[in-house]
């Protein structure tokens, strides 16, 4: 325990003074760092696959099932995947060390703000060894250390992607320590790095619930989380029918298993009886388990009752539940009581009612007439994400580069004092 | 104890409920509030200085020194200050609602992000009645509810005042219970609020070391605070001699008890004998007392020998420790080493050093050729200051109005869903 601790603390003190050095570094020399990271992930392929076979036969001796071996594959397809990522990211604008808003004020001062790195990000985990590579990319770019924690499931993986991130530092001359592993699978070593407060600056978590809520509880660290997507579509009695059906359709089935999929579909009264039963036949072809008010029940007699757990409930699978509701303001008493906030989108073609849902629902997305499904870094423009944002303070809604960073003051003055 | 757990709760709830109404509320009836609030105020100074009066018959009876029953005193032209103050966020343009940056994606859907209130703001605060005042005019016209945890030695005052408050929200058609002050001097109260983080969104702590780090260390809620200025000002040897000057003695002499003065001062060595001796003259004459480095006292012979401690100490006193440095890069580490990233100042004609200085140094505001006194929101533009913040998170340096908001994205579509 002893040793956890002081190894996870020499982690820290060496990725503290890496940030310093990243923090600093200049656009080209990061992205040198990031070419160099793909060309060798692409040219040691082989080898990392062999590590990652490690991975999976410890796996499958352990019994992991299916679905998680299957996320803890690395094939050649996924090795160009990571550095095509890698690529997209030396793509980006850097942007550490813009200025904006400078402006003078009355007393002859200017006065702006540079943005600039968190300094120190702390990563944990599950078991898809790409995080790896995809992580200290966004974090290198930002001009951020990062400190990588994965599952112990792919420790090996892990350890080979790394090993190939912190040569393409030391190639560009950057500090082979502004990314570094933690090179043991001990579950103490999470909690060391949860308390770790002077020398981490946020802690970004990737995986389920169970791990999310672990960190929530002990994190002595900002955390930069959402816990649940418990998305909600409001088909507006103003809206357009094809419109409602389309995007219903899209944000409950394009995938199941994401956080931006719709859960629960709110109907207005005056449209249900138009749209639901089309709606429902859809659903049903495509195996939709639907679960609905006793509105819902009187229009599609194949539902199933909702308990007042579902509208609390992230399926997560190819489940929906549907209440019909009076009107807008229903609609959006519902969402304040059962949203989790992530992601809300109202179908209407009237103007008022448009403006208002986007004013008044208080989600890190609030949308008109779009799916749900949208709600991601890539197609916001971010140009990557390392993981979405349900909290107010800071990053709101995905993350990209500027989530990972932050402003500071900047002054110039010609020998201004302050009278 | 368990009737205070109920009413925080009751409190909190209520704060909640008012903060969806407030947090839609449209700007010129929050303009109407301040307004009735200010003139209210005007109108009523002679029985608020009656009740202030009870608070200061209480703090002389416990003994309170000089300095806080000074901090306490309500006089006529203080509550002219809390009116005017009052009327200058009425002036301010209104963050809430402020749509940036929406732009077409190659989906056809347009993504932008929307300035929206936090939520609920608690205001912890020691004996300066007026922050009551101050500080739920922010809150209010950035669309927050806010709850209030004054001194229970300005109880009265407090009380008073959250009356007018309230009264000119109601006046104004918005909830009372937006301004809500926490009507016991138990100081169990505190530790309630600061576990209610279902419906306080962020506190705001304004008072000294000691509220802050019992804040820090109980809340489960995020902080906006600083903990420490232990601000610092870089002589270059390249400085022009009069700028340096003027900025280092306005910077330590302007007001020796606030957060953005001096503390310390660091002098490049080749012109250290250039500078010292004139400006430790001038600092005597304003019988500050000097604390300096070896080098220092070779040239400052009055000065007495500075300790490791003094260069981690905020004085806020007529007192500067003051060390001679080889140049920028033993500064910057120096800064690294004791800075509390409040403020920080170079001095320079250099313009590659005034560039690095200003990249390098990681703190909440840094300067060239001004003084740190400068850190303030009102000089800075913000219009007026909740607090300011040493964090990296959310608000850095002076927070004003936009410190107490947030952003979400918004995507606005035609019926578009993701492929």
């Amino acid at each position: 325990m002893q040793d956890i601790q002081s190894y996870i603390l020499a982690v820290g003190e060496q990725a503290r003074a890496a940030s310093r050095l990243i923090g600093r570094a200049d656009t080209a020399a990061k992205n040198r760092a990031l070419n160099a990271i793909a060309a060798s992930l692409e040219a040691d392929a082989a080898a990392l696959i062999v590590e990652n076979a490690k991975d999976l036969e410890a796996g499958r001796a352990k019994g992991l099932d299916a679905a998680m071996l299957d996320r803890l594959a690395i094939t050649a397809k996924s090795v160009k995947s990571m550095a095509d990522g890698l690529r997209e990211v030396a793509a980006l604008a850097d942007p550490v060390g813009e200025i904006t808003g400078l402006a003078y004020r009355p007393s002859g001062i200017q006065v702006g703000k540079m943005r600039v790195p968190l300094g120190v990000i702390g990563i944990i985990y599950e078991s898809r060894p790409n995080v790896t590579a995809d992580a200290a990319a966004l974090c290198l770019k930002s001009g951020n250390a990062c400190i990588l924690r994965g599952g112990s499931e792919s420790i090996h993986s892990n350890r080979a992607i790394a090993a190939i991130v912190r040569a393409g530092l030391a190639e560009a001359g950057l500090p082979a320590d502004a990314v570094q592993l933690i090179d043991t699978t001990d579950r103490a070593a999470v909690g060391e790095l949860l308390r770790l407060d002077k020398h981490v600056d946020v802690i970004v978590p990737r995986g389920g619930k169970g791990l999310i809520e672990r960190i929530m509880a002990e994190s002595r660290i900002p955390v930069i989380k959402h816990l649940d997507g418990i998305c909600h579509v409001y088909i507006d009695d103003k809206a357009d029918h094809d419109k409602a059906i389309r995007i219903a359709m899209n944000a409950k089935t394009h995938r199941y298993g994401v956080c931006n999929a719709m859960e629960t579909l709110l109907v207005a009264e005056a449209i249900a009886a138009d749209i639901l039963p089309a709606l429902g036949g859809l659903l049903r072809e495509k195996g939709v388990e639907l679960r609905g008010c006793a509105k819902t029940l009187a229009l599609l007699p194949e539902a199933t009752a909702a308990t007042e757990e579902d509208w609390d409930t992230e399926y997560l699978a190819a489940i929906l539940s549907i209440r019909v509701v009076a009107g807008l303001d229903e609609a959006l008493e519902h969402i304040h009581r059962h949203s989790s906030q992530h992601t809300e989108a109202i179908v209407t073609e009237d103007y008022t009612r448009a403006r208002r849902f986007l004013r008044e629902v208080d989600s890190s997305s609030v949308m008109v007439n779009a799916s749900t499904r949208f709600a991601d870094g890539f197609e916001y423009g971010l140009g990557a994400e390392i993981g979405i944002s349900t909290d107010k303070l800071h990053a709101r809604g995905p993350v990209g580069l500027e989530g990972l960073t932050t402003q500071k003051f900047v002054v110039l003055g010609d020998g201004q004092i302050r009278g």
